[in-house]
């Protein structure tokens, strides 16, 4: 025993007597364990030490400053009203740091540290300063983009984004909102003809955004002739009241994010100039003539980069739940042996898959994030966007999908993981629940999406079985013939299954055969037949979702071992194992239903799940820490980084305003029943 | 055609043209799809005809009482004070109505109503008149019972129960609480000696109880003896002040039932007579000699009943939620064939045997909250009720965690079908979850009860194996030869696996398989081993649970055949098929794995599984409208019974307060922004 590990020894034991809290020893001997340099795996976890300093800095910045700092005994009691307050307080201040700010750096980091915080402030500062450029730089020509891009950074204009209506969501088709083409003013008239054609849920609509960009039937002549974007104002920059022509308003309270106003719009006949449509791709002359887009499905390309952003939300929120439920894990005690609950099978069986696929889905954000942002900028170069739209939008149905409902699986678990203790809405697991909840069936619906993407793999496959060469995510469809002459696999060691050719391996195998089967199946069918077999289709796109992370981080892996962070390599790589050994068990059944594992092969792969599960359990608490979340973004006394929780957690509800005291309906429900005949 | 679907069928187009919604002609096109009779369905789930006669009486009568009704423009937007406020003017309006209600199956009808129209009553309502009465009835002697029972039941004075604390919940043992006798006074003293003793999440101690039952370590000559109950005051029944020697407070906002006082507890040496230990089982005498209860697991015996309201709570709960998701899955409509989504094998899959799982639990609760019910009436033979106890604990562990976690997925997934409508608070899911989702952890963590539960499995299969006859819940354990002796299943045709024995036989022979297999691997093993297996454990007791209410199910299913609700056999039959095959398919990968069933086995079960979904997916509207609630306890316009969705829903935003108009920060952090110059 090191000099240091006897010292160490020494001051637990007297923490110990001094506080009767074992938190704080349990926490700092659960440190010791790490075979990796936690401030190296924060810096790579942030992508760079520059950036992770920039962030500390940024952190520092939020919690010291009265007007973006929400403060502890405030932000899980207030109304919606006063959250709707808070954050708007919150972005004026972020506007005002911003402009100060010198470093873009430090600019990145604080708005990164600033959407981590408040998911109300981030979908607010994300309709306006992200969905609403981005549409304008896609749809736009560059002159109309130059038009509107300095007012709205500035925010002397404040945009929102309004596509989804009341009866139509996912269906973008089935949109009723008209544009109608009126030559003589040279100028288009918004309508919505019905209650079902009010635009819905639009952020920032509900009692803030000045403009908003329409998606809506283009009408020319009598004829609907496209779907296209239109800049409408919505309110007086001068007194915040409705333009004439437009009603809309608040959408109320919500399962979640009640700082975001999101609201509704019905347009009665407003007139904006011809110009106003966005005519980067569809256009109308002055004459009257419409040109139609190339392809009309660009109309949804914003939300390719919206449905990517999923994967940084998922990030954000699950690394704080993972945070507060893996150190309660270590520092709660329960049993005849008075053990930590994070030693019981069923918590880290749940909990280090879960970090594991945080530590991929940083990867996979990052390559797939900076594939997006390459073809945006090259948006004037049409060809290069219109050949790789396809495999992106693709890519981006399967993540965001996967990662959504993956991210509410992961917080449910972190939920029961403290026990009772998540019921309090102050140890904010509930709050990101409500949260990101919302993310599976916005931005577009998983199941709509993941039948999107099981289109693109089908026909993918189809081109495939007829000797195209096919890129991108579906490159492994190349090797139909060869995945489809073998029948099962030959895999007899444990050691196999570590290897992460053999987990994306068996991935393509699965996703070939079941998209061979569903081929099958489908072919001669209609709609209906189609109906009846999303299940399997939905399961196809998450095998092939799946194969693409792995592969993708399995390459991105290779590069790391000659640069700064080679020595993190052995535990990026068992990441890697866990989170393909979690993927391939979990789709065991259809391994087994295919043949392609025997039932002792299988069990096989479950044991080294298990195994794997347990070795990186002693390491749980410097993984997380690695992620260097502070405790006033976690906002959980339950999470603390020093592991003292309970004292944290009782003061917590002792402060808040009305924890003691008669309540003010005792002498009115109370008293007349409990003292009867005073 | 006959004139009458003639006649609908016009109906039907006029209405559409009118309205332009087509919800109230798919509803009713999907009433006449039913082949049982709706009405007896409804008598049948309520219980009897008497019965469903006063729950329309009941619901009624609270949506006209002033007191009791909360109103549609409330219910979403209170705050936690409104709350609190609210649910106990309807406490103590229900007081006096019960009191003027002459029938007891109206009284039981209305209890029953009110508690499925608010979560927060419900719990306020348990926690006074079952858990501390029923703690009174288990512990009390029959004199002491009497002694409190009639203050109780007039609310004179208000109880609660204070069990768990701040740093034991599920390990009851741990419980640091003393009460500490005093022989010279004859009293006994009671103690929180630290934070962590602190009694946690105690229902109506945050603002409301006057008395509190306490469990506690009693402390004898220096010396802890056992585990005993207390009745403690805590405030003056005429001021609402705290009693001296005890601080109590709120626990502050929740993640669901806000309007439920829980609370905190901390005795500071309080004293109460010898004779508010309760000494049913176990007593001091005033000499100060401690009487040990026979069996100390008694004192959790309150927990079981708790355990098995879980069932009621998930049917009352699921049954909302599954009815707004089922007819707005009726009525709203997407895709190129603007297909209703109700006919998405996406939704059918999971809504389909949610309904299932539903008619099954109904009869899973009759049957085993009368067994309960039968213990506690005739607690009083002490042999019976011990005899017993080790069954009914068993199965009501397995029950609360098999019913909790299901309905908490069933919430989900309903939320996910309602597209992004869920975010709406207006359409009462997210509410529905927040108050549900605590179930999973509260009333004994469904680990730690899946972790009971399994072992009474092992512990009964050994003395099977030891030739000892058993009954109950594990009587199936007696053919542990035979099952060991099979190796896989012989069948055959897609018809087999329709017949509820096959269902039972093949988790009879899984969890027989499941268990030994476990008993070998922990044989000799000690806690760690235990530790390190909990996933398996988890998984055998929901084998067996499953097989429970399976079995409990076919039996009673075979009664009706000679009752008035023969006609309902049919589909009573198919719910249970649906059932059946929806937890088959759900352990196909152990079946698979375990050899039981071959590749192409299990896809026949996958198939039958599927179809039954598909077949049963006519009948959706009439199977939910038999569960007859009425739109105002659903809460949600999307839940409407006429399928007018969307002015109801349009008109519930935008008649909420707020809805329009300025917003009162506009001046203050949107203006300077805006409109810089002014």
């Amino acid at each position: 025993m090191s000099s240091e590990e006897i010292a160490r020894k020494r001051l637990n034991a007297i923490q110990q007597q001094l506080t009767r809290s074992t938190g704080p020893a349990d926490l700092s001997r659960e440190r010791a364990n790490a075979s990796f340099d936690v401030n190296q795996m924060k810096t790579f976890f942030a992508g760079g030490k520059e950036f992770s300093e920039a962030m500390d800095d940024a952190y520092r910045f939020i919690q010291r400053d009265p007007e973006l700092y929400l403060g502890d005994e405030y932000i899980f009691d207030a109304s919606v009203t006063e959250q709707r307050e808070a954050t708007m307080r919150q972005l004026r201040r972020y506007v005002e740091v911003r402009d100060m700010l010198k470093s873009s750096l430090l600019v990145r980091a604080f708005h990164d540290a600033m959407c981590q915080y408040s998911e109300a402030f981030s979908m607010r500062l994300y309709v306006h300063e992200i969905l609403f450029p981005q549409a304008l730089r896609l749809f736009g020509t560059s002159e109309q983009y130059s038009e509107w891009i300095d007012d709205l950074l500035s925010w002397r204009i404040i945009g929102c984004f309004a596509m989804t209506e009341l009866g139509y969501s996912s269906f973008l088709r089935g949109l009723e909102t008209t544009a109608t083409f009126d030559k003589k003013a040279d100028e288009f008239i918004i309508n919505s003809p019905s209650i079902l054609s009010t635009k819905w849920w639009v952020g920032m609509a509900g009692e803030t955004a000045t403009h908003t960009i329409v998606l809506a039937q283009t009408v020319v002549d009598g004829k609907k002739c496209g779907i296209d974007w239109f800049v409408v104002p919505l309110r007086s920059r001068k007194t915040g009241r409705l333009v004439a022509g437009v009603a809309a308003g608040n959408i109320g309270t919500k399962y979640g994010r009640n700082g975001l106003d999101n609201g509704w719009i019905q347009f009665s006949g407003i007139r904006i100039p011809r110009t106003n449509m966005m005519m980067r791709w569809a256009s109308v002359s002055p004459d009257g003539k419409y040109h139609p887009s190339p392809n009309p499905a660009l109309s949804y390309a914003p939300l390719i980069g919206e449905r990517l952003e999923v994967i940084r939300a998922t990030i954000s929120t699950a690394s704080r739940a993972l945070t507060i439920a893996c150190r309660y894990g270590c520092v709660r005690r329960q049993g005849a042996n008075n053990e930590q609950i994070m030693d019981f099978q069923s918590y880290y069986v749940q909990l280090m898959p879960g970090i594991a696929g945080l530590y991929v889905a940083n990867i996979i954000d990052r390559i797939t994030g900076s594939k997006w942002n390459k073809l945006v900028d090259n948006v004037d170069d049409g060809t290069l966007f219109l050949n790789n739209i396809a495999d992106i939008h693709g890519i981006s149905a399967g993540l965001k999908s996967i990662y959504g409902w993956w991210g509410v699986d992961i917080l449910e678990f972190c939920r029961r993981s403290l026990g009772g203790h998540a019921y309090s809405s102050y140890n904010a697991i509930g709050e990101f629940i409500q949260d990101f909840s919302p993310i599976t069936t916005g931005g577009g619906d998983n199941y709509t999406l993941m039948n999107q993407a099981a289109k693109y793999v089908l026909g993918s496959l189809k081109m495939a079985s007829n000797g195209i060469k096919l890129e991108g995510s579906v490159a492994y469809l190349n090797n139909i013939q060869e995945a489809l002459s073998r029948s099962n696999s030959s895999m007899a060691s444990e050691n196999e299954i570590l290897d992460l050719n053999f987990i994306t391996g068996a991935l393509a195998w699965l996703s070939i055969r079941k998209a061979k089967a569903i081929e099958t199946t489908l072919s001669g069918g209609g709609v209906a037949v189609w109906n009846d077999n999303i299940v399997h289709l939905i399961k196809l796109a998450e095998i092939h979702t799946h194969h693409y992370i792995l592969s993708e981080y399995h390459n991105d892996l290779v590069e790391y071992g000659s640069t700064e962070y080679k020595d993190l390599l052995p535990m990026l790589t068992q990441m890697g194992q866990l989170w393909g050994t979690y993927v391939m068990q979990s789709l065991l059944e259809l391994f087994l239903e295919e043949g392609y594992f025997s039932p002792s092969q299988a069990k096989m792969v479950k044991k080294v799940f298990y195994d794997l599960c347990r070795k990186t359990r002693k390491e749980v608490i410097p993984l997380v820490d690695a992620w260097a979340v502070p405790d006033f973004i976690l906002k959980a006394p339950l999470g603390r980084y020093d592991g003292d929780i309970y004292p944290a957690y009782f003061n917590r509800v002792r402060n808040t305003p009305g924890c003691v005291g008669v309540p003010s309906y005792w002498s009115k429900y109370i008293k007349p029943m409990t003292d009867p005949d005073s």
